[in-house]
């Protein structure tokens, strides 16, 4: 596997690699690697010729003046037992010097789901994405379903960009039994928080299930889940639990496929988000497909 | 030369054309193609292997509800008699669907010179430039600096969202003997109106003269060069005369190269910007390199 150090160093890299006419796959991440990016990592690497993972910690995306933390050398040595064979990082400096000026916008949909409590995250995610994916130029570029808002977003600004890459989205993963996301956010987390959490995806599969039954009132649907949550959660509170569009994230009042349902909680400190993106009359009848890991020590 | 009718079209053709390994240059165009763009197209066409021109009146930068008008047949004449090798035309429909949703956000640059008049333009000439070097992958990608705004909002963002891709200013074309920038805006103009269009141009060119000479306060020198085209219009009026950085187009205080001096002016229906960009000292010594037109009626 090869490390490249800066944009700067990739450049001759890619040009090689274009040259080939192999299939590129790229996983564009934060640092921090864990087991769900060992499954993306995995998928493109089994998927492509070449998988390409970015490692850096998007400062616009990221609370202002927050330090990300991440440890370079493991995130290498993980990348690499997936199945990457380039990783490209890079730091602050070179990618916003003090002339920067350029940001993909996308509207209301950058101020709703997560980025209604973080109003810089979204913009800033795709943002980020679009640059590595204008980068890199992936055949493939996959995006996990945890983070649902840039999965959908970034696949919608490739699009419009028409930008020639395809934007594979890849399923949540989720620990066996307790259904808690794998979220760098939540590695600090004990067990019995854990639970809290994993109690936001029940409620979310409880939502899904009264409207695969008949509900299509989004209030009424909202109002059950949220009395489910408010018994579930003692060390956290809901900051939302909504049901909205696949496009622009707008609130429904009908529910109807395809929707999300999705839910913020804080404990004051510490934003989780969770959510079920139901595009289709299968994800309603079945939950939308998920990655449950067994073992969730690895990674 | 080939000519493909839609982004769908010509993806195929493009991704036969990257596989080949040669040189692309690439030449933007709204259609309507004239004398200023068979210079940009006839540098592309010297300067690489393959030169696409790509022609579509892009809806996000023109005054809404508004029909601009092209002859298809007669740019696509144009284009092959200047070396274009590929011809790519779409439409509205295709390249703005309902769900379209992504812009290019440069901030306070996108409301300043032409766009402190039209607000929508420079964001949408960003954005549709950025979405067609996403599509083409060109090499080098050709800007006029007949339109200093775009010309460097788009080599800003091809730069910050790290696309592998030169973008190549073409000096402004101008009638020799009037000055008059080769414009589509200005082609049905009577050629008494053309010579107060060519009186802007020379009170651009006194101003950088004045700040040549020593001058560097920008208000005293706009009063000046104001004073001297209020004497030189009249069936046009002053919108502004400015002088702004080369990065955000904010105004100036004091004058010192690099700077631009732009000027807008109006009949009340017909809108003309021009401008002289000054980058290096060669520049605000001899003037910015312009392309001298003497015959007026080709193109």
């Amino acid at each position: 596997m090869l490390h490249v150090k800066s944009v700067e160093e990739a450049r001759p890299v890619l040009r090689e690699l274009w040259a080939t006419g192999k299939s590129i796959g790229s996983v564009h991440t934060l640092g921090a690697l864990h087991a769900a990016h060992a499954e993306v990592i995995k998928r493109s690497a089994a998927e492509n010729d070449q998988t390409i993972v970015t490692v850096y910690p998007n400062r616009i995306q990221l609370f202002p003046g927050s330090v990300y933390q991440y440890d370079l050398g493991a995130d290498l040595a993980l990348a690499e037992s997936c199945g990457a064979t380039v990783v490209i990082s890079s730091d602050d400096e070179e990618m916003y010097p003090p002339e920067y000026a350029t940001f993909i916008d996308q509207g209301q949909a950058h101020h709703r789901l997560n980025s209604s409590v973080f109003d810089f995250a979204s913009r800033g995610q795709v943002t980020g994405a679009i640059r590595w994916i204008s980068l890199c130029r992936p055949t493939v570029s996959y995006f996990g379903m945890k983070d649902i808002e840039q999965a959908l977003l970034v696949q919608r600004a490739v699009r419009d960009l028409l930008i020639d890459c395809e934007i594979r989205h890849v399923p949540c993963v989720r620990i066996a039994g307790t259904g808690v996301p794998v979220s760098s956010r939540l590695r600090f987390l004990p067990p019995e928080r854990l639970a809290e959490v994993g109690s936001i995806y029940t409620m979310l599969e409880a939502g899904r299930q009264m409207v695969r039954d008949g509900a299509h009132d989004a209030d009424a649907v909202i109002d059950r889940m949220r009395a489910m949550l408010d018994k579930s959660l003692s060390t956290f509170q809901v900051v939302y639990v909504t049901i909205v569009d696949v496009e622009q994230f707008a609130p429904l009042s009908r529910v109807e496929s395809p929707f999300i349902l999705h839910c913020a909680v804080t404990d004051g400190d510490l934003h989780h988000f969770d959510g079920l993106c139901i595009r289709t009359p299968e994800d309603l009848a079945n939950s939308p497909e998920m990655i449950w890991l067994h073992d969730a020590g690895r990674g």
